[in-house]
């Protein structure tokens, strides 16, 4: 299943079997059973992850209780709380499995170790990193200017799957919905 | 005052002044006067822009003709249409500048090729990306879930000097509130 990290990296860079078996190495597997948590908020973050297989969610709740859902996550992406990963911090978000799960882990030690040695690697989290910042970019366009149908017509463009996966509740909560407007769209 | 950007460099790698002298000659200079454009909606977006010295914001008008803003730029901040860049498409977003502005200009081009000869560079970008990333996110976070009053204390706190530099009607329409709210904030 691994295969899937190799082919994930191949559509930016080649690897060879060896170079893949290398990079592999820096990785540890994780399984996670449905509602169990990868992140919790207020412990340190030692992971960056590859979904090989599974739905996510990443979400952040304020103080007053009210829980706001940042990203979702499945197989080929990559989720963790980002700030808390590269700044060494505590985590300020909550990650959960709405299905089983399975991740492959990264410690930020380790992903600079290969960065370092394999220009490739670094090449790939470069061009990778940069495809993530256009499409956050895209999120703050949407949220400051799509009212919930047009983020509910984006998300149907992009990600018909995730669609099909995630539970009506939790996506009525992704766009800022209550349960029965998300019906009517 | 290119030094600036040896400066901004070195804070993530360091460079001898022969491999700067080489970096800096895949940038051009531009200097542009308050109201001009960068960045025109529509246009292609053939360069990433090193801030040298001035205040510019990045804007997208929607179809009804209301203007959101996505950021403003200052000395040591990168400034473009990041999907169009990167994708080598069309803007979608504004460019102007708020203040007489002069920036260095770098083709996806030479960044690419800048990357592949010096890993160094590579480098620079991958990290200097990853905080814009989280800076990306962080900026989700307060729009899902800060009110105006929120994203003012934050802006206050992360960049003081901004807010005394950007014309408050503008400031209103970044924190999506009337200039007479922005008052009483």
């Amino acid at each position: 299943m691994s295969l899937a990290l190799k082919n994930h990296i191949e559509k930016i860079v080649s690897l060879t079997d060896e170079e893949f078996k290398y990079v592999l190495s820096f990785f540890t597997k994780k399984k996670l059973q449905k509602h169990q948590f990868l992140i919790a908020s207020g412990a340190p973050v030692q992971t960056d992850h590859f979904v090989l297989k599974g739905l996510l969610k990443a979400t952040y709740t304020n103080d007053e209780g009210k829980q706001h859902i940042l990203q979702f996550a499945m197989e080929d992406w990559w989720v963790t709380d980002y700030q808390a990963y590269f700044l060494q911090t505590n985590a300020t978000l909550n990650i959960d499995c709405l299905e089983n799960s399975e991740v492959l882990c990264l410690t930020l030690e380790n992903r600079e170790k290969l960065c370092r040695e394999l220009q490739k690697i670094e090449h790939f989290f470069r061009i990778k990193t940069s495809m993530g910042f256009v499409a956050q970019q895209q999120r703050i366009l949407s949220l400051l200017n799509k009212d919930a149908k047009g983020r509910y017509n984006q998300l149907l463009e992009q990600y018909p799957q995730l669609l099909q996966r995630v539970p009506k509740t939790i996506l009525a909560a992704y766009l800022g919905v209550t349960r029965e407007t998300l019906s009517r769209l």
